[in-house]
């Protein structure tokens, strides 16, 4: 295992280490050093979004956190839930007064935690809303939304319900908005091969040379098929066949799109799937209204990509064009 | 070969078409696509950044391309150095009337097509000066510094000399800064695995899977020795201890560090990498100013890192903090 660390066991404390160390700025950890807030929270008035998950994804989820976007974040070990109690400092540091959404991706170790911890902030006075996303397809079939699991669409939840809340609006508002996005929009994956957890030593899954897993999950989970690799054109129709399907797009329909790398793809191949998804999205009369392309949800080092689809409205345009800052994505 | 392409021959022009349907708010080809400039170049009376080299090292060259950093870049087959006529086509394009400033990795080949182009374009009556970047400490020694080769510290000088022409500087004046610049950055890297060049198939490389390559090249060149893997805290010494000497660093010195990833390095390891070089100056007391972490010169899916040390006086201190805008690069 050629990995840059110390002991295993220190992993992720060491790297969280060094990112409040590089971006003392914007970012600052609360007692545990797996709970990171923006450095000015909480911001009085504003409604907060707290998220979390496992470690290993960066830049979800920590680095979501500034303005514009999430207001804190807490992590547990490599791909494994954090606390209840540290997602309730979190909310305890966070809140300004108009309660805090939580905001993640649909897993069972997080929900029963954060689920716990919302209680225990409630019992303490400060509103707290839920919202988890959904967004891969591949993960159960379309009558069974909610058992679908969050992946790389997170992003599109953090940019619009982030603005929603940094633009002065209520708890109501910005959860009903989350979920209107998280309704909206679809993701799904392949992998091309595996990541090695520190703690573990092991690949996550192992396959073939020649093959590729259509529809994995973040953590290595199995998608709906395997099959020997394509031309770029054939993996990136696949993956918008099922995406466009799935969101009943038409032509006319306006959407923006994320072509994500997993860890180790090249950003030089994202942007050949880029361009595929570009030219398949045009032939079915799709317009793309601002695409983002890199690396915006990952598994450490796996090698792989995903598409993410958002069917826009007037009010998510807007909004994904407000500014961010964070030391994790590039200003939009 | 598992990669998103179609064919390999194809794979430079497909991704490169990607960047500019992805981005074309902000940069457009010119002619040849392999040629991309800021989209509002030319800009008038300003000093224009020219640079270039081979594909493969996003966001190295075109991701530097942007308000702030350069005006301009052309690609060749990856790895392999840009023709001359492309070079002279980027001169023509963004040249503003106040002359250009080609900026670039130290190699062979791109000298000998960049001075040509030059030469074509001073016969055309524009003024064109040359900075090239000689960072990598490995690759000669420091009393042959004008052999040693260009890698991620070439960030810095698109940064600082960026910066310096976006205020109005003279041509005279941004060279001698970016000279300036030159002078002032180092880099170490480690290899831990190869890439694959997609039109040959075959990996960069070869290496044992417990041994790692300190001093590696960004196209796989040996480095100066092969090693054991370590600890990050011994292998971020080992980096550091070349790099301070040979900037002949002292207790007081405030510096800029880089942690880059190669291509395949998840962004998790890179910062435990800052941790320990945090510690590491801390303890020698040199200050750290502002570090950049992630990937700002990759060599497709290779992996390992590497850290650049920049010696900081007032003016490059405030040009660093000034904004850019790049569709690749966090905004700073």
């Amino acid at each position: 295992m050629k990995k840059i660390l110390n002991n295993p066991s220190d992993f992720v404390d060491e790297s969280l280490r060094g990112i409040v160390l590089a971006h003392s700025d914007m970012l600052r950890s609360v007692g545990d050093p797996r709970v990171i807030v923006r450095s000015d929270a909480p911001v009085r008035g504003k409604v907060a979004i707290a998220t979390g998950g496992g470690y290993g994804h960066l830049p979800v989820f920590l680095g979501y956190v500034g303005q514009g976007l999430a207001d804190g974040a807490c992590v547990g070990n490599v791909f494994s839930s954090p606390s209840a109690d540290a997602m309730l400092t979190v909310t305890k540091s966070i809140d300004g007064g108009a309660g805090v959404l939580y905001l993640y991706g649909n897993y069972f170790g997080d929900k029963m935690n954060f689920d716990l911890a919302a209680e225990m902030a409630r019992d303490e006075g400060i509103q707290v809303e839920t919202v988890r996303v959904t967004d891969d397809v591949a993960s159960a079939p379309a009558e069974q939304m909610s058992k679908r699991r969050g992946v790389a669409g997170v992003f599109f939840v953090y940019k619009i319900a982030g603005a929603c809340a940094e633009s002065g609006a209520s708890l109501e508002e910005v959860k009903r908005l989350a979920e209107e996005v998280v309704i909206n929009v679809r993701t799904m994956g392949i992998g091309f091969s595996p990541c090695t957890i520190p703690a573990s030593g092991k690949p996550t899954f192992e396959i073939a040379d020649n093959e590729v897993e259509i529809g994995i999950g973040i953590h290595g989970e199995p998608g709906i098929s395997r099959q020997e690799t394509a031309p770029a054109k054939e993996l990136v129709s696949q993956l918008l066949a099922h995406l466009t399907a799935d969101l009943d797009l038409v032509p006319g329909d306006e959407v923006s799109i994320l072509v994500n790398g997993t860890g180790s793809t090249p950003l030089e191949e994202l942007y050949v799937a880029y361009k595929e998804a570009h030219s398949w999205l045009s032939q079915k009369g799709i317009k793309i209204f601002k695409p983002f392309v890199g690396e915006y949800a990952t598994s450490l080092e796996m090698a792989g990509f995903s598409i993410s689809v958002l069917k826009l409205d007037e009010t998510m345009k807007a909004l994904l064009q407000a500014p961010v800052n964070t030391p994790f994505i590039k200003q939009l």
